[in-house]
């Protein structure tokens, strides 16, 4: 029961909402409980889980996270320029864990799964991975 | 094999310890091996694993966190204001996967489950799921 | 299904690559379809999934983790003087939820399994447990 998501990107960064196609999978599979893992396949894009309402609370989210790691740095090494969206990765995390109970996600009323564009636009990879239990 | 705390925090920023009521879901579905999957239902309070001992690290994290993450910013959008409880909660993580082996969480000596308020106080609920294997 | 690796380290902060250590608990178990839970034992080092080519990423990472959470602050309270190391470790994760298929790890191309030190060198615990499914 893994599956996998095709997630496009229109800018730099960016907060894709990608609850209804996680959703979808549990549907697909028919399980009525257990975990879901939904995993980025990249280094420079992660998932997280948070307000699914005003889109400026994921405006303020990028604005920031870019100001806590600016994209340009002096002391910066790697080549290719993009130390800030590995560092972003790795701060909301490649991957969550989400709760599948009586055939559906268990969210908050507020909680939506995004995918965290950090070095777009491109079209991205998740995987989606279901263990009953 | 779900289970619903409820946690009421009576700061703005606190880190609840939570581990007790975590073992005793394990305990009560005497469960032997398996994961625990811990989520947080809000958008503005997440789960952390961190230092059981002196709460000094806890009052320093918060701290440092609200400076990182300052509450007041000049370029927020979001009009209720808490825009750092989101960014925080992102960056702790909304929930955490703890392992079961022989019955018990697996804990390292100083590890404890933290409840992470970010826009308190409230009364607040946290979500355990177990998956055995 | 649980295995404790050990991860000797050679700094104060570091990212050791230890994709293949939870590889092999993967082959060893011959685990076809399933999740593993990669976890620190520890609230000084934490755990995440990040570039493995060009080693500048992991140099840019802890030299800016290093910026955005210094070692010496004025506000700190905890007496070990390490609180840096407790931010860092909640804000990469204690822990990793990884996905397994067909008997390998599911990880892109770029992505690496790696043990963060962040109050080293030291001989540290990590903890890998599969469940299926």
């Amino acid at each position: 029961m893994m599956e996998t998501i095709s997630v496009p990107t229109s800018s730099h960064s960016e907060m894709v909402d990608i609850t209804k196609q996680v959703e979808e999978c549990v549907k697909k599979h028919e399980v009525t409980d257990g975990v879901v893992v939904v995993q980025s396949m990249h280094t420079t894009a992660g998932i997280t889980v948070n307000e699914n309402a005003d889109p400026d609370v994921q405006k303020d989210m990028l604005m920031r996270l870019d100001e806590v790691f600016p994209w340009e740095h002096r002391k910066d090494l790697h080549g290719e320029g993009n130390t800030a969206s590995h560092l972003k990765t790795s701060t909301v995390g490649h991957a969550q864990s989400l709760i599948i109970d009586k055939g559906s996600l268990v969210l908050g009323t507020w909680q939506g799964v995004y995918f965290c564009e950090f070095d777009g636009p491109r079209t991205r990879k998740v995987v989606v991975k279901i263990v009953e239990g």
